[in-house]
Protein backbone atom coordinates (compact mmCIF):
# COMPACT_ATOMS: atom_id res chain seq x y z
CA UNK A 1 0.00 0.00 0.00
CA UNK A 2 1.18 3.20 -0.95
CA UNK A 3 -1.55 5.61 0.67
CA UNK A 4 -1.96 5.21 4.75
CA UNK A 5 -5.94 5.18 5.65
CA UNK A 6 -5.21 8.62 7.20
CA UNK A 7 -5.92 9.94 3.95
CA UNK A 8 -9.65 8.91 4.39
CA UNK A 9 -10.19 11.08 7.31
CA UNK A 10 -7.51 14.21 7.25
CA UNK A 11 -9.64 15.63 3.91
CA UNK A 12 -8.44 19.48 3.40
CA UNK A 13 -10.77 21.79 4.66
CA UNK A 14 -11.82 22.68 0.66
CA UNK A 15 -13.35 19.15 0.66
CA UNK A 16 -15.72 20.82 3.26
CA UNK A 17 -17.36 22.75 0.74
CA UNK A 18 -21.20 24.12 0.62
CA UNK A 19 -21.67 22.22 -2.68
CA UNK A 20 -21.15 18.57 -1.10
CA UNK A 21 -23.94 16.39 -1.88
CA UNK A 22 -24.61 12.98 -0.21
CA UNK A 23 -25.90 9.91 -1.08
CA UNK A 24 -27.51 8.33 2.05
CA UNK A 25 -28.47 4.48 1.39
CA UNK A 26 -31.97 3.81 3.02
CA UNK A 27 -33.53 0.71 4.19
CA UNK A 28 -36.05 1.85 5.74
CA UNK A 29 -35.11 0.84 9.22
CA UNK A 30 -33.99 2.46 12.44
CA UNK A 31 -30.06 2.38 11.57
CA UNK A 32 -30.10 3.80 8.15
CA UNK A 33 -33.17 5.91 9.02
CA UNK A 34 -31.50 8.29 11.56
CA UNK A 35 -28.21 8.02 8.86
CA UNK A 36 -30.45 10.03 6.53
CA UNK A 37 -31.15 12.28 9.87
CA UNK A 38 -27.86 12.86 10.50
CA UNK A 39 -27.29 13.59 7.03
CA UNK A 40 -29.73 16.00 6.55
CA UNK A 41 -28.82 17.85 9.71
CA UNK A 42 -25.71 18.41 8.49
CA UNK A 43 -26.23 18.93 4.31
CA UNK A 44 -30.04 20.20 4.54
CA UNK A 45 -30.67 19.92 1.10
CA UNK A 46 -28.16 18.68 -1.03
CA UNK A 47 -29.07 14.78 0.33
CA UNK A 48 -30.37 12.31 -1.83
CA UNK A 49 -31.60 8.62 -0.59
CA UNK A 50 -30.92 5.16 -2.47
CA UNK A 51 -33.36 2.09 -1.71
CA UNK A 52 -32.57 -1.44 -2.93
CA UNK A 53 -34.59 -4.58 -3.57
CA UNK A 54 -32.67 -7.24 -3.51
CA UNK A 55 -35.46 -9.91 -3.49
CA UNK A 56 -36.38 -9.60 0.31
CA UNK A 57 -39.51 -11.55 0.78
CA UNK A 58 -41.31 -7.92 1.48
CA UNK A 59 -41.90 -4.35 0.52
CA UNK A 60 -42.89 -3.49 3.82
CA UNK A 61 -39.27 -1.82 4.38
CA UNK A 62 -39.93 0.01 0.90
CA UNK A 63 -42.86 1.12 1.75
CA UNK A 64 -41.13 2.59 4.76
CA UNK A 65 -37.88 4.19 3.14
CA UNK A 66 -40.49 5.94 1.07
CA UNK A 67 -42.65 7.18 3.68
CA UNK A 68 -39.23 8.20 6.01
CA UNK A 69 -37.60 9.89 2.79
CA UNK A 70 -41.17 12.13 1.82
CA UNK A 71 -41.43 13.07 5.88
CA UNK A 72 -37.64 14.71 5.19
CA UNK A 73 -38.47 16.11 2.01
CA UNK A 74 -35.21 13.92 0.64
CA UNK A 75 -35.44 12.41 -3.21
CA UNK A 76 -35.21 8.40 -3.56
CA UNK A 77 -33.68 6.58 -5.56
CA UNK A 78 -34.41 2.73 -6.11
CA UNK A 79 -32.96 0.03 -7.84
CA UNK A 80 -33.06 -3.85 -7.98
CA UNK A 81 -30.96 -5.94 -7.47
CA UNK A 82 -32.77 -9.03 -6.94
CA UNK A 83 -31.61 -11.11 -9.61
CA UNK A 84 -27.83 -11.02 -8.21
CA UNK A 85 -29.02 -13.30 -5.13
CA UNK A 86 -31.16 -15.34 -7.20
CA UNK A 87 -29.30 -18.11 -5.80
CA UNK A 88 -28.64 -17.59 -2.78
CA UNK A 89 -30.32 -19.67 0.35
CA UNK A 90 -30.35 -16.69 2.55
CA UNK A 91 -33.34 -17.13 4.69
CA UNK A 92 -34.17 -13.44 3.95
CA UNK A 93 -35.09 -13.90 0.18
CA UNK A 94 -38.01 -14.87 -1.70
CA UNK A 95 -36.16 -17.67 -3.51
CA UNK A 96 -35.25 -19.65 -0.40
CA UNK A 97 -37.27 -21.99 1.74
CA UNK A 98 -35.95 -21.56 4.87
CA UNK A 99 -37.73 -19.47 6.92
CA UNK A 100 -36.32 -16.61 9.19
CA UNK A 101 -35.04 -17.18 12.67
CA UNK A 102 -37.57 -16.26 15.58
CA UNK A 103 -34.26 -15.95 17.85
CA UNK A 104 -31.88 -13.25 19.15
CA UNK A 105 -28.58 -12.77 17.23
CA UNK A 106 -27.32 -14.07 20.37
CA UNK A 107 -29.00 -17.57 19.96
CA UNK A 108 -28.40 -17.42 16.36
CA UNK A 109 -25.03 -17.15 16.76
CA UNK A 110 -24.62 -19.89 18.86
CA UNK A 111 -26.14 -22.00 16.19
CA UNK A 112 -24.07 -20.92 13.68
CA UNK A 113 -20.86 -21.41 15.23
CA UNK A 114 -19.14 -18.13 14.24
CA UNK A 115 -20.00 -18.66 10.63
CA UNK A 116 -22.14 -15.39 9.63
CA UNK A 117 -26.47 -16.33 10.97
CA UNK A 118 -29.01 -17.36 8.14
CA UNK A 119 -30.04 -13.87 7.24
CA UNK A 120 -26.74 -12.93 5.80
CA UNK A 121 -27.02 -11.73 2.56
CA UNK A 122 -24.08 -12.67 0.78
CA UNK A 123 -21.96 -9.59 0.57
CA UNK A 124 -24.68 -7.13 0.62
CA UNK A 125 -23.57 -4.73 1.87
CA UNK A 126 -20.86 -4.51 -0.69
CA UNK A 127 -22.51 -4.64 -3.88
CA UNK A 128 -24.80 -2.05 -2.14
CA UNK A 129 -21.98 0.61 -1.61
CA UNK A 130 -20.39 -0.17 -4.81
CA UNK A 131 -23.70 0.55 -6.51
CA UNK A 132 -24.08 3.34 -4.70
CA UNK A 133 -20.68 4.70 -4.78
CA UNK A 134 -21.15 4.24 -9.42
CA UNK A 135 -24.63 6.46 -8.63
CA UNK A 136 -22.72 8.83 -6.42
CA UNK A 137 -20.08 9.90 -9.12
CA UNK A 138 -23.03 9.96 -11.78
CA UNK A 139 -24.75 12.85 -9.37
CA UNK A 140 -21.84 14.36 -8.56
CA UNK A 141 -22.10 13.35 -4.50
CA UNK A 142 -18.57 13.10 -2.63
CA UNK A 143 -20.38 11.17 0.37
CA UNK A 144 -22.26 8.01 1.16
CA UNK A 145 -23.97 7.32 4.01
CA UNK A 146 -24.78 4.15 5.48
CA UNK A 147 -25.93 2.41 8.51
CA UNK A 148 -23.88 -0.34 9.97
CA UNK A 149 -23.35 -0.90 13.82
CA UNK A 150 -21.28 -3.08 16.31
CA UNK A 151 -23.97 -5.13 17.42
CA UNK A 152 -24.33 -6.47 13.88
CA UNK A 153 -20.88 -7.31 13.12
CA UNK A 154 -20.68 -9.08 16.32
CA UNK A 155 -19.77 -12.67 16.52
CA UNK A 156 -19.27 -12.90 12.70
CA UNK A 157 -23.13 -12.39 12.04
CA UNK A 158 -22.58 -9.52 9.24
CA UNK A 159 -19.09 -9.96 8.55
CA UNK A 160 -19.96 -6.67 5.98
CA UNK A 161 -21.07 -4.56 8.95
CA UNK A 162 -17.28 -4.68 10.72
CA UNK A 163 -15.15 -1.78 11.43
CA UNK A 164 -12.57 -3.86 8.96
CA UNK A 165 -14.97 -4.25 6.36
CA UNK A 166 -15.88 -0.76 6.12
CA UNK A 167 -12.04 0.80 6.48
CA UNK A 168 -11.31 -1.60 3.52
CA UNK A 169 -14.31 -0.95 1.54
CA UNK A 170 -13.92 2.92 1.84
CA UNK A 171 -10.79 3.03 0.55
CA UNK A 172 -11.40 0.72 -2.34
CA UNK A 173 -14.63 3.45 -2.63
CA UNK A 174 -12.45 6.14 -2.27
CA UNK A 175 -9.49 5.21 -4.87
CA UNK A 176 -11.45 3.41 -7.50
CA UNK A 177 -13.64 6.47 -7.70
CA UNK A 178 -10.84 8.53 -8.64
CA UNK A 179 -10.44 10.01 -5.03
CA UNK A 180 -14.43 11.56 -5.45
CA UNK A 181 -16.16 9.43 -3.44
CA UNK A 182 -16.08 7.89 0.44
CA UNK A 183 -17.89 6.32 3.04
CA UNK A 184 -19.58 7.91 5.54
CA UNK A 185 -20.76 5.31 8.41
CA UNK A 186 -21.50 7.15 11.29
CA UNK A 187 -22.67 3.98 14.11
CA UNK A 188 -20.04 1.49 12.76
CA UNK A 189 -18.38 1.13 16.22
CA UNK A 190 -21.72 1.99 17.74
CA UNK A 191 -24.66 -0.28 19.44
CA UNK A 192 -28.11 -0.18 18.13
CA UNK A 193 -28.78 1.49 21.98
CA UNK A 194 -26.57 4.21 20.60
CA UNK A 195 -28.33 4.83 17.81
CA UNK A 196 -31.87 5.06 18.95
CA UNK A 197 -30.21 7.66 21.47
CA UNK A 198 -29.28 10.25 18.25
CA UNK A 199 -32.46 9.31 16.92
CA UNK A 200 -34.33 10.09 19.77
CA UNK A 201 -32.21 13.63 19.95
CA UNK A 202 -32.94 14.27 16.18
CA UNK A 203 -36.48 13.30 16.31
CA UNK A 204 -36.38 10.38 13.99
CA UNK A 205 -40.23 9.77 13.17
CA UNK A 206 -39.48 5.70 13.80
CA UNK A 207 -43.29 5.06 13.80
CA UNK A 208 -42.83 5.03 10.01
CA UNK A 209 -39.92 2.74 9.79
CA UNK A 210 -40.09 -0.93 9.56
CA UNK A 211 -37.63 -3.83 10.93
CA UNK A 212 -39.46 -6.62 10.93
CA UNK A 213 -38.01 -9.39 8.52
CA UNK A 214 -41.54 -11.24 8.07
CA UNK A 215 -43.69 -9.15 5.95
CA UNK A 216 -46.71 -9.33 8.16
CA UNK A 217 -49.04 -6.85 8.90
CA UNK A 218 -47.59 -5.96 12.33
CA UNK A 219 -44.17 -6.55 13.61
CA UNK A 220 -43.46 -10.57 14.77
CA UNK A 221 -41.43 -9.50 18.10
CA UNK A 222 -39.67 -12.90 17.71
CA UNK A 223 -36.91 -12.19 14.66
CA UNK A 224 -34.12 -10.84 15.73
CA UNK A 225 -33.87 -7.61 14.10
CA UNK A 226 -37.36 -6.76 16.05
CA UNK A 227 -36.10 -8.20 19.41
CA UNK A 228 -32.70 -6.12 18.96
CA UNK A 229 -35.23 -3.16 17.70
CA UNK A 230 -36.87 -3.02 21.03
CA UNK A 231 -34.45 -3.89 23.21
CA UNK A 232 -32.81 -0.58 21.99
CA UNK A 233 -35.45 1.66 22.72
CA UNK A 234 -36.07 -0.34 26.09
CA UNK A 235 -32.42 0.66 26.81
CA UNK A 236 -33.29 3.94 26.01
CA UNK A 237 -36.21 3.99 28.79
CA UNK A 238 -38.85 4.45 25.64
CA UNK A 239 -41.20 2.40 24.54
CA UNK A 240 -40.56 1.33 20.48
CA UNK A 241 -43.44 2.98 18.64
CA UNK A 242 -44.07 -0.38 16.71
CA UNK A 243 -43.50 -2.40 20.16
CA UNK A 244 -47.40 -2.38 20.83
CA UNK A 245 -48.91 -2.31 17.30
CA UNK B 1 -7.28 -2.02 10.60
CA UNK B 2 -6.10 -4.88 13.00
CA UNK B 3 -5.49 -7.41 9.42
CA UNK B 4 -2.48 -6.99 7.71
CA UNK B 5 -2.58 -7.03 4.21
CA UNK B 6 -0.95 -10.15 4.40
CA UNK B 7 -3.33 -12.31 5.62
CA UNK B 8 -4.61 -12.46 1.98
CA UNK B 9 -1.08 -13.39 0.74
CA UNK B 10 -0.83 -16.67 3.11
CA UNK B 11 -3.64 -18.82 2.94
CA UNK B 12 -2.68 -22.05 4.77
CA UNK B 13 -2.24 -24.94 2.47
CA UNK B 14 -5.79 -26.11 3.36
CA UNK B 15 -6.83 -23.51 1.05
CA UNK B 16 -5.76 -24.70 -1.72
CA UNK B 17 -7.83 -27.62 -2.09
CA UNK B 18 -9.19 -29.17 -5.06
CA UNK B 19 -12.42 -28.40 -4.36
CA UNK B 20 -11.60 -25.01 -4.86
CA UNK B 21 -13.73 -22.99 -7.98
CA UNK B 22 -12.76 -19.63 -9.61
CA UNK B 23 -15.01 -17.27 -11.05
CA UNK B 24 -13.48 -15.59 -13.49
CA UNK B 25 -15.11 -11.94 -14.56
CA UNK B 26 -14.70 -12.15 -18.57
CA UNK B 27 -15.37 -9.09 -21.30
CA UNK B 28 -13.96 -10.75 -24.13
CA UNK B 29 -11.10 -8.89 -24.66
CA UNK B 30 -7.56 -9.68 -24.45
CA UNK B 31 -6.98 -9.18 -20.78
CA UNK B 32 -9.68 -11.26 -19.28
CA UNK B 33 -9.30 -14.26 -21.74
CA UNK B 34 -5.94 -14.46 -21.12
CA UNK B 35 -7.34 -14.44 -17.09
CA UNK B 36 -9.64 -17.42 -17.65
CA UNK B 37 -6.81 -19.26 -19.76
CA UNK B 38 -4.84 -18.73 -16.48
CA UNK B 39 -7.41 -20.33 -14.67
CA UNK B 40 -8.34 -22.67 -16.61
CA UNK B 41 -4.35 -24.10 -16.93
CA UNK B 42 -4.57 -23.83 -12.73
CA UNK B 43 -8.15 -25.24 -12.01
CA UNK B 44 -9.42 -26.75 -15.08
CA UNK B 45 -12.64 -27.94 -14.80
CA UNK B 46 -13.74 -25.73 -11.72
CA UNK B 47 -14.13 -22.40 -13.71
CA UNK B 48 -16.61 -20.63 -14.20
CA UNK B 49 -16.74 -17.17 -15.82
CA UNK B 50 -19.48 -14.06 -15.79
CA UNK B 51 -19.97 -11.04 -18.31
CA UNK B 52 -21.31 -8.08 -17.57
CA UNK B 53 -23.93 -5.79 -19.82
CA UNK B 54 -23.22 -2.50 -18.47
CA UNK B 55 -24.83 -0.21 -21.15
CA UNK B 56 -22.05 -0.39 -23.85
CA UNK B 57 -22.45 1.30 -27.46
CA UNK B 58 -22.20 -2.62 -28.67
CA UNK B 59 -22.59 -6.40 -27.82
CA UNK B 60 -19.58 -7.51 -29.63
CA UNK B 61 -17.63 -7.95 -26.40
CA UNK B 62 -20.34 -10.00 -24.69
CA UNK B 63 -20.07 -12.34 -28.43
CA UNK B 64 -16.81 -12.76 -27.98
CA UNK B 65 -16.97 -13.49 -24.27
CA UNK B 66 -19.35 -16.14 -24.96
CA UNK B 67 -17.02 -17.82 -27.88
CA UNK B 68 -14.01 -17.81 -25.90
CA UNK B 69 -16.53 -19.30 -23.24
CA UNK B 70 -16.75 -22.20 -25.18
CA UNK B 71 -13.24 -22.37 -26.66
CA UNK B 72 -12.59 -23.31 -23.48
CA UNK B 73 -16.14 -25.09 -22.28
CA UNK B 74 -16.37 -22.69 -19.64
CA UNK B 75 -20.14 -22.11 -18.38
CA UNK B 76 -20.62 -18.75 -18.65
CA UNK B 77 -22.97 -16.34 -16.34
CA UNK B 78 -24.43 -13.17 -17.45
CA UNK B 79 -25.33 -10.06 -15.47
CA UNK B 80 -27.18 -6.91 -16.64
CA UNK B 81 -26.17 -3.81 -14.38
CA UNK B 82 -26.52 -1.09 -17.41
CA UNK B 83 -28.95 0.84 -14.92
CA UNK B 84 -26.65 1.61 -12.53
CA UNK B 85 -24.86 3.65 -15.22
CA UNK B 86 -28.09 4.97 -17.26
CA UNK B 87 -26.91 8.70 -15.84
CA UNK B 88 -23.67 8.13 -16.49
CA UNK B 89 -21.89 10.68 -19.07
CA UNK B 90 -19.14 8.04 -19.87
CA UNK B 91 -18.75 7.74 -23.88
CA UNK B 92 -18.54 4.14 -23.71
CA UNK B 93 -22.07 4.22 -22.61
CA UNK B 94 -25.11 4.10 -24.66
CA UNK B 95 -26.64 7.09 -23.27
CA UNK B 96 -23.56 9.49 -23.67
CA UNK B 97 -24.05 11.84 -26.46
CA UNK B 98 -19.88 11.79 -26.96
CA UNK B 99 -18.34 9.28 -28.77
CA UNK B 100 -15.47 7.18 -27.87
CA UNK B 101 -11.42 9.44 -28.44
CA UNK B 102 -9.82 8.23 -31.21
CA UNK B 103 -6.58 8.40 -29.61
CA UNK B 104 -3.98 6.93 -27.46
CA UNK B 105 -4.63 6.76 -23.70
CA UNK B 106 -0.93 9.02 -23.70
CA UNK B 107 -2.77 11.56 -25.59
CA UNK B 108 -5.86 11.54 -23.38
CA UNK B 109 -4.37 11.78 -20.09
CA UNK B 110 -2.85 15.01 -21.12
CA UNK B 111 -6.46 15.98 -22.72
CA UNK B 112 -7.61 15.01 -18.77
CA UNK B 113 -5.24 16.62 -16.80
CA UNK B 114 -5.01 13.57 -14.00
CA UNK B 115 -8.59 12.78 -14.27
CA UNK B 116 -9.94 9.56 -15.05
CA UNK B 117 -10.28 9.52 -19.47
CA UNK B 118 -14.15 9.44 -20.65
CA UNK B 119 -14.21 6.02 -21.17
CA UNK B 120 -13.63 5.43 -17.02
CA UNK B 121 -17.06 3.62 -16.42
CA UNK B 122 -17.65 5.24 -12.75
CA UNK B 123 -16.62 2.97 -10.29
CA UNK B 124 -17.07 -0.12 -12.86
CA UNK B 125 -14.34 -2.43 -11.32
CA UNK B 126 -15.52 -2.32 -7.75
CA UNK B 127 -19.66 -2.48 -8.82
CA UNK B 128 -18.17 -5.68 -11.08
CA UNK B 129 -16.34 -7.37 -8.44
CA UNK B 130 -18.77 -6.69 -5.41
CA UNK B 131 -21.33 -8.00 -7.52
CA UNK B 132 -19.24 -11.46 -8.65
CA UNK B 133 -18.32 -11.53 -4.88
CA UNK B 134 -22.31 -12.11 -4.29
CA UNK B 135 -22.15 -14.76 -7.17
CA UNK B 136 -18.88 -16.34 -6.08
CA UNK B 137 -20.80 -17.31 -2.37
CA UNK B 138 -23.92 -18.58 -4.15
CA UNK B 139 -21.90 -20.81 -6.18
CA UNK B 140 -19.10 -21.73 -3.58
CA UNK B 141 -16.24 -19.92 -5.67
CA UNK B 142 -13.24 -18.98 -3.24
CA UNK B 143 -11.31 -16.81 -5.41
CA UNK B 144 -12.26 -13.97 -8.24
CA UNK B 145 -9.91 -14.00 -10.98
CA UNK B 146 -10.22 -10.40 -13.21
CA UNK B 147 -7.91 -8.49 -15.89
CA UNK B 148 -6.80 -4.89 -14.37
CA UNK B 149 -3.09 -4.38 -15.78
CA UNK B 150 -0.69 -1.51 -15.06
CA UNK B 151 -0.91 0.31 -18.51
CA UNK B 152 -4.89 0.95 -17.33
CA UNK B 153 -4.09 2.28 -14.48
CA UNK B 154 -1.45 4.82 -15.60
CA UNK B 155 -1.61 8.26 -14.88
CA UNK B 156 -5.35 7.29 -12.98
CA UNK B 157 -6.35 6.74 -16.35
CA UNK B 158 -8.72 3.90 -15.18
CA UNK B 159 -8.62 4.49 -11.01
CA UNK B 160 -10.07 1.07 -10.40
CA UNK B 161 -7.69 -0.80 -11.97
CA UNK B 162 -4.56 0.28 -10.14
CA UNK B 163 -2.68 -1.69 -7.62
CA UNK B 164 -3.93 0.08 -4.38
CA UNK B 165 -7.49 -0.23 -5.31
CA UNK B 166 -7.24 -3.80 -5.67
CA UNK B 167 -5.65 -4.55 -2.98
CA UNK B 168 -8.38 -2.09 -0.82
CA UNK B 169 -11.12 -4.04 -2.77
CA UNK B 170 -9.63 -7.91 -2.18
CA UNK B 171 -9.54 -6.38 1.71
CA UNK B 172 -13.36 -5.21 1.03
CA UNK B 173 -14.20 -8.90 -0.65
CA UNK B 174 -12.70 -11.23 2.07
CA UNK B 175 -13.56 -9.66 4.82
CA UNK B 176 -17.09 -8.56 4.02
CA UNK B 177 -17.36 -12.47 2.85
CA UNK B 178 -16.90 -13.84 5.92
CA UNK B 179 -13.45 -14.71 4.89
CA UNK B 180 -14.93 -16.97 1.67
CA UNK B 181 -13.80 -15.10 -1.33
CA UNK B 182 -10.47 -13.15 -2.33
CA UNK B 183 -9.85 -11.08 -5.45
CA UNK B 184 -6.72 -12.68 -7.98
CA UNK B 185 -5.58 -9.92 -10.68
CA UNK B 186 -2.78 -11.73 -11.87
CA UNK B 187 -1.38 -8.89 -14.16
CA UNK B 188 -2.20 -5.62 -11.91
CA UNK B 189 1.40 -4.94 -11.65
CA UNK B 190 2.30 -6.18 -15.32
CA UNK B 191 1.80 -4.71 -18.57
CA UNK B 192 -0.61 -5.48 -21.75
CA UNK B 193 3.15 -6.75 -23.58
CA UNK B 194 3.03 -9.06 -20.49
CA UNK B 195 -0.61 -10.39 -20.81
CA UNK B 196 0.01 -11.01 -24.58
CA UNK B 197 3.42 -12.94 -23.87
CA UNK B 198 1.27 -15.05 -21.22
CA UNK B 199 -1.71 -15.83 -23.44
CA UNK B 200 1.10 -16.24 -26.33
CA UNK B 201 2.65 -19.26 -24.07
CA UNK B 202 -1.02 -20.31 -22.60
CA UNK B 203 -2.09 -20.00 -26.91
CA UNK B 204 -5.07 -17.95 -25.78
CA UNK B 205 -7.36 -18.11 -29.42
CA UNK B 206 -6.60 -14.07 -29.81
CA UNK B 207 -8.74 -14.52 -32.87
CA UNK B 208 -12.10 -14.90 -31.20
CA UNK B 209 -11.33 -11.83 -28.53
CA UNK B 210 -13.16 -8.65 -29.28
CA UNK B 211 -11.66 -4.85 -27.84
CA UNK B 212 -12.21 -1.96 -29.98
CA UNK B 213 -14.63 0.36 -28.26
CA UNK B 214 -16.69 0.95 -31.38
CA UNK B 215 -19.11 -1.67 -32.11
CA UNK B 216 -18.09 -1.78 -36.08
CA UNK B 217 -18.00 -4.60 -38.56
CA UNK B 218 -14.22 -4.86 -37.77
CA UNK B 219 -12.09 -2.85 -35.12
CA UNK B 220 -11.63 0.85 -36.17
CA UNK B 221 -7.72 1.19 -35.63
CA UNK B 222 -7.60 4.21 -33.63
CA UNK B 223 -9.40 4.49 -30.39
CA UNK B 224 -7.21 3.54 -27.00
CA UNK B 225 -7.79 -0.08 -26.64
CA UNK B 226 -7.13 -0.77 -30.62
CA UNK B 227 -4.17 1.05 -30.22
CA UNK B 228 -2.41 -0.67 -26.83
CA UNK B 229 -3.79 -3.57 -27.89
CA UNK B 230 -1.98 -3.61 -31.74
CA UNK B 231 0.89 -2.39 -29.92
CA UNK B 232 1.33 -5.33 -27.32
CA UNK B 233 0.85 -7.80 -29.82
CA UNK B 234 3.73 -6.05 -32.07
CA UNK B 235 5.78 -6.12 -28.95
CA UNK B 236 5.97 -9.15 -28.69
CA UNK B 237 6.92 -10.04 -32.38
CA UNK B 238 3.57 -10.60 -33.38
CA UNK B 239 1.01 -9.51 -35.42
CA UNK B 240 -2.78 -9.39 -33.63
CA UNK B 241 -4.72 -11.50 -35.32
CA UNK B 242 -7.19 -9.01 -35.88
CA UNK B 243 -4.69 -6.30 -36.74
CA UNK B 244 -5.64 -6.96 -40.07
CA UNK B 245 -9.24 -7.70 -40.12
Amino acid sequence: MTESFYILWTLPARYREEKMKVLVLLSGGVDSSTCLALAKEKYGDNVLALSMSYGQKHAKELAAAQAIADYYHVELLHMDLSKIFAHSKCSLLQGSEESVPHASYAEQLKESKGEPVSTYVPFRNGLFLSAAASIALEYECNEIYYGPHADDAAGNAYPDCSVEFNESMNLAVYLGSGRKVRLVAPFVDKTKKDIVAEGLRLGVPYELTWSCYDGDEKPCHKCGTCIDREAAFAANGVVDPLAEV
